[in-house]
């Protein structure tokens, strides 16, 4: 499949852009070549897509189900009695409009942890996008629970390869209070082994951090350490309470972080994201994610970037903090970087998924600054045209059968909250 | 003119709404009178407009001009020198593509305080809107200044009769370090007479408190009630640094507040609007603001809406704290009382401006709670179509007339930026 994208803005410049598979073999200001669909770039500027490092896709079935409670009630009276409803068709429906949301959003790659992995990996087949999937490790430290989960995720791996190249399988364990140490170090091995991710939640409320100094003396970073988790393979998501001795371990591993400003707040976690130590003190890679639907409620990482931005400068206290530039480099290039894919930025020889922006919204005007406007002023609505390994999956704001994913979505959503 | 909505969702039902001269008339399952102008309301809902408690609103021509900055270097560099070339054609044009993208966010009501008033008020009469418009009464405590600001205040206000009923005078003493207590005496004198608002910047910066003990030894919120202002129609703006004591003050004159989250996260003013104090501890009316477009970049009220929930659940550590449906409700029902505005409520009798919300928006989707999707999902986007004062401003998200705003606004902020 080839694609054409005539006379858009790259750069502050007009170029015709030629993909091939995904790969984009020119870049010029008249391309001669024959293309099997041609998009016209007039009024867009064409950008790398956005990353979302963290999200449980499915739970967009939960959206507005239940919110504004305290945390225990919410989570054990409402989202825990609905998930164990929840059947792999559930999932898959839940899932496939979670990338619908994405694609509508401008996001193409999404770093995912949730139940009926394989209803999931379906999901972003069908749709065209790409998933690093894994399923939710959690085993209570249970030896047998954690026997269970470990053959249950060899299995995932090897089912893996047929949902290959949207999908990619990680690890999930959930966090150090619902993981043994044995099965942490079964991971390590195995992740060393095959080349595996690890995604897993880390220092999001301050109990986790109790938790830790109770079981094992050690911060749960510290803890990490100690089990040799940690390790350039290793994404841990929220971090809102590591300190400068956890920064410090995370760096010397070069392990990764996904932040999530609107969750951390609407789940009232306590601590902001610690910007200082993480990007000043440590210059450790970092990306955002929207977080699951039950605690944002929208897959938008154009709004989170917002967030992430406007809270880095207010915690800090500094307002020249990760500005609109920096906050749109690492939503797409630094967050590729974190998943080992191939360099997300437009130039010859290059794959990223392509994303056009409309500039004619009145939002994004008077257009003093691209990314400024972008980051602080717009919204997911801004996203015009995706284009993900080389496929148009967005064009003019339509996806090819979203009226149909929307209706079964929603039939699902209600069925399953009246069981 | 009357309006008729059609089979539009009001409270959970189906019912049709018929407004005359922008009084609603009839509510009822099938009305039968006949209207000048009816509006299909499938798949909608009505609920009242938003209003907008604190705007400089043709600081859209310096939308993205100048971000990232350190507030000294950024004001005195960049907002200040462009500012001071303004002409009121430069303020017709960006008020004028303010209220334009305040119709698209579903507001119809704005409190404003900027330059050229007069430019504003005729830029609010060309959209329809309604605008509480105030100049920026600043003296530097000169007597000369003072005097001529009095006067130049008192022309304003006689030569506001003209813009009624779209417009209403308010004064707008800039902040307690800019404004001598002489100056403010007078505005109290005469505020009392006309029944005039006073809409003030109060307690943003911690500067401003040092200032305040330094100079007057009270805190700004000690000094005002020194000089007898505060009253049921005096509005502060912020308030982020106010204490226990200056709330107990406000609340004992019946004084209001607006808060404005995402200004207050961009400039990093270091503190959160204190919810505890102003909310629980003294219940002190307050409604949301966007801030003007250089410091938040977007005139959309519903995203505020997200960004002052969440911020008041992580600043008290209580999840509950500002749940979706009040959220709402401040932003429409609270905040029309601050403004002495008719009860903005869809019931018979009542006149509030109206919104229709288009529920097939994806992110409104399962649709477990309007208030919830709304506050936590959603964006200015899902604004379908706008009534205020008994005319409709836009259907089908167009404004009549928007695309040559667009185009003169674009023109004018550049010729600005480029003097």
């Amino acid at each position: 499949m080839t694609i054409l994208i005539k006379g858009v803005q790259l750069d502050g410049h007009t170029k015709d852009i030629y993909i091939n598979n995904g790969i984009i073999e020119e870049i010029s200001e008249h391309c001669t070549l024959n293309a099997d669909r041609t998009i016209n770039g007039k009024g867009k500027i064409a950008l790398p897509s956005l990353i979302n490092g963290h999200t449980h896709a499915a739970m967009t079935l939960l959206r507005g189900y239940a919110d504004d409670m305290p945390l225990k009630e919410w989570l054990e009276g409402k989202i825990w009695p609905l998930e164990n409803k929840m059947t792999a068709e559930d999932i898959y429906w839940g899932s496939k409009f979670a990338c619908l949301e994405m694609i509508k959003n401008g996001i193409t790659v999404f770093n995912d942890m949730y139940w009926f992995w394989e209803a999931t990996a379906k999901a972003v087949c069908d749709m065209g996008i790409r998933g690093f999937l894994s399923a939710v490790f959690i085993d209570m430290f249970d030896l047998e629970r954690s026997k269970k989960q470990i053959e249950h995720n060899i299995e995932l791996f090897e089912l893996s390869e047929k949902y290959k190249p949207h999908v990619t399988f990680t690890f999930g364990p959930h966090a150090i209070y619902t993981v043994c140490k044995e099965s942490l170090q079964w991971m390590r091995d195995f992740s060393e082994k095959y080349d595996i991710l690890i995604h897993m939640h880390l220092s999001e409320i301050e109990e986790e951090t109790r938790f830790s100094q109770e079981k094992y003396g050690l911060s749960p970073t510290e803890f990490l350490d100690d089990t040799g988790i940690l390790s350039n393979r290793f994404i841990g998501c929220h971090g809102c309470w590591l300190d400068e001795n956890d920064c410090s371990i995370l760096k010397q591993h070069d392990a990764k972080l996904v932040h999530m400003p609107v969750s951390n707040l609407k789940l009232s976690v306590g601590r902001l994201f610690p910007y200082r130590h993480i990007k000043n003190g440590h210059g450790i890679p970092f990306c955002f994610g929207t977080d699951g639907c039950a605690s944002n409620n929208h897959l938008d990482l154009i709004e989170t970037m917002k967030f992430a931005s406007l809270l880095a400068k207010f915690s800090s206290g500094d307002p020249t903090m990760l500005s609109a530039k920096e906050t749109f480099d690492i939503a797409t290039k630094t967050a590729a970087s974190m998943f080992f894919l191939p360099e997300w930025e437009i130039k010859t020889g290059n794959s990223p998924d392509i994303i056009l922006i409309d500039t004619n919204r009145p939002e994004l005007k008077p257009g003093f600054d691209i990314y400024s406007d972008i980051v602080y002023a717009s919204n997911g609505y801004i996203v015009d045209t995706v284009i993900c390994m080389g496929n148009i999956l967005m064009e003019e704001r339509h996806v090819p059968g979203e009226e149909g994913i929307i209706k079964e979505f929603i039939k699902t959503a209600h069925r399953l909250a009246e069981k």
